[in-house]
């Protein structure tokens, strides 16, 4: 017998018919022998429904306020998922994020946890009942309601699990796991069975938005063995988990891409200290979120500085700098569109040699050029012009030895 | 400087603009120089549906999820209304029945509320915000959530005024306060500018809902002076307060009129111990609420014994009594319905004699039936032929001197 918290978003929730769904797959758990929690979002739709009743009675609610409201969605879903649970015959009782024991930070609409109670969860669970949690939710340590911001169901549920020392946390959703490339650009890309948090975090970061970073992280600072997989259907997903030796085998766990990128360069920047501090602070202060930087080896006491971002963040980035550009001296800055970033991951890199060289000879021998190269430890990054990014991924993918035979 | 409850219904909630309404008014009384808690109950539609989404997930939904499910209607009036009276610049904070303190029984969906911990509302009033505070809805001891049942938001408005010790507690609702009789009916009935908490009990129980007993009689407990008065317009309203001398001086306040009632005349019960406990305990279990009980002089070891009830409950009250008729030996029962209760109130009754007299006099002078009668220490009433009840009230409202010049 084990104990298991599974975790249901908007989608697996989003009507009545889809709750009482997941009211058959949580007792099929139960039935099986373990202990269950279930973690649920808002049905979907629900949120935008309320979001929008904010703006009608203020222009710009008050965050405190936005997280009462919003906090009500997961709290409708709690007690529609316990009540599903118990027409079927079986024991369940709701508990919102608060009754959870889930405290945070004072941070409204994205709060952090700072720690979790579980005595009311464990006496739930220890009663017989499938207890039947709220995501995204919490209450400061005085009892105000709090939200946890993006993907903050998930974070609730690998928290939740971290808490009561469960077996295995279940990140249900509407794919089937993680795979080595998104099949629809790779029609042959294969999902993996296990994957390093290190490894997921990259991927997470370079365009394979399964989960959300934070989400991942706080499974591995916890220590937290996490299964993504699909509400739709029975097939296993990706085991998320804590890197071992057999991984290390394995050169490149999966490719990812992004598109609608664009590059910004910053040409002839005075090579004297605080320079690039002032071009990202002001980034910063604009909050405008900087993907790869590449400063480009300097001649005669000046050097390129470029740095990649999101296409629809671009007219916000270059009116931010174009005071700097003139303040710091540079020569003149220059936009790009239409380009698009590839990224190789895997904890095998660490102890292989000449994995970036095959990646380049991939492309090469496609004859697709690379405008900029970023690396990390278990990850390589380029950027491409964007209308090849789908032939890129799929010759690296092959490269790779990734797909389906 | 007052300190004043102000609670609104779901109508006065009913939409983004109402609540920016409502906004309004609660702000009106800040600047008058008050400090103000607002009471809300949930936008009118929202508890039907989640009602509905509760029969689709399961045919009994349990009632401590129920409680769960219908409390997310009332926080969301509470933040929205935080929202439009932030967006209007003043300080709201919002709370739910829980964070303001309400501790209930266990029983779900029909709590009642054993104490109030006031402390977090009298802090966030005493930080200088309006506070909204959730309707209908506390928890239990051990933190799970309840509802009050019906006429759950007046309880709560009345209930936290009596803990905050509030100077008054003002009722919005869409009716302009208690009238001398339903305007509807009688053209020249007056608003009653003030009325005992007794006189407001005896004109609920006989038709004139406009607010539950129980939140009349915890005012009365708690000597909480309360008005009832519409959020649709800036009219004074009718207060409700202990009696006062000048209160007796007024022989009838008011005329209340039941349509679609029943008779049931049980016949020839012979006259011994116990069969009247007999019938009534039987209708008891039933579920038949019963109205006014007449026993008629018995003769020869035998009494006729009527009472009244709605209409929809003839069916439900004879079914049950059949066999008991049998088993005590009456001679049979008859069941009527077409007839309708007419009551006059006033505390003035009790030092005033001759008053029924006068009643039956107006109804004669008219030629209308009385068909059995019934009385309190300060109500009389009457069940007619209900086609003639509205001619009865206007009779009897200008026999009374009630209406308007």
């Amino acid at each position: 017998m084990a104990l298991i918290v599974q975790k249901y978003g908007g989608t697996s929730v989003g009507n009545p018919e889809r709750i009482l769904n997941v009211a058959r797959r949580v007792i099929e758990t139960q039935e099986a022998g373990h202990s269950v929690v279930v973690v649920v979002s808002a049905m979907s739709g629900v949120t935008d429904g309320l979001i929008k009743l904010a703006r009608e009675v203020s222009p710009n609610p008050t965050e405190r306020e936005m997280d009462v409201l919003l906090s009500t969605g997961e709290q409708t879903t709690i007690a529609l998922t316990a009540m599903a649970i118990s027409g079927l015959g079986r024991q369940a009782v709701s508990l919102t994020g608060a009754q959870a024991g889930i405290v945070t930070s004072e941070v409204h609409t994205r709060a952090k946890i700072a720690t979790i109670s579980p005595e009311r969860v464990l006496e739930a669970l220890g009663g017989g009942n499938i207890v039947v949690i709220a995501g995204f939710q919490g209450e400061t340590a005085d009892g105000s309601i709090t939200t946890l911001g993006r993907g903050g169901s998930d974070l609730t549920a690998i928290a939740i699990a971290a808490a009561i020392k469960a077996d295995l946390c279940q990140i249900f959703t509407d794919v089937d796991g993680v795979y080595t490339c998104d099949p629809r650009v790779v029609k042959n890309a294969t999902k993996i069975h296990e994957i390093s948090y290190d490894e997921m975090l990259e991927m997470a970061s370079s365009g394979s938005k399964v989960m959300q970073s934070r989400s991942v992280e706080f499974a591995k600072k916890f220590g937290v063995v996490f299964e993504v997989r699909s509400s739709f259907n029975h097939n296993p997903g990706t085991i998320v988990k804590e890197e071992t030796e057999s991984m290390e085998a394995v050169v490149v766990r999966g490719v990812s891409i992004e598109k609608n990128q664009a590059k910004v360069t910053i040409s002839h920047v005075p090579d004297k200290p605080g320079t690039a501090a002032r071009i990202f602070t002001t980034l910063a202060a604009a909050n405008v979120v900087i993907d790869m930087i590449v400063q480009s080896a300097g001649a005669e006491g000046a050097t390129d500085i470029s740095f990649t971002l999101s296409k629809d963040e671009l007219p916000k980035a270059t009116a931010a700098l174009e005071p700097v550009v003139r303040e710091i001296g540079a020569a003149g800055i220059k936009a790009q569109d239409g380009i698009a970033k590839l990224s190789i991951v895997g904890i095998g890199m660490r102890s292989h040699s000449g994995v970036a060289a095959k990646l380049f000879e991939a492309l090469s021998a496609g004859g697709i050029n690379i405008q900029m190269i970023s690396t990390s430890e278990i990850k390589t990054a380029v950027i491409l012009e964007e209308a090849r990014i789908a032939e890129a991924a799929n010759l690296v993918h092959a490269a790779f030895g990734l797909g389906a035979e």
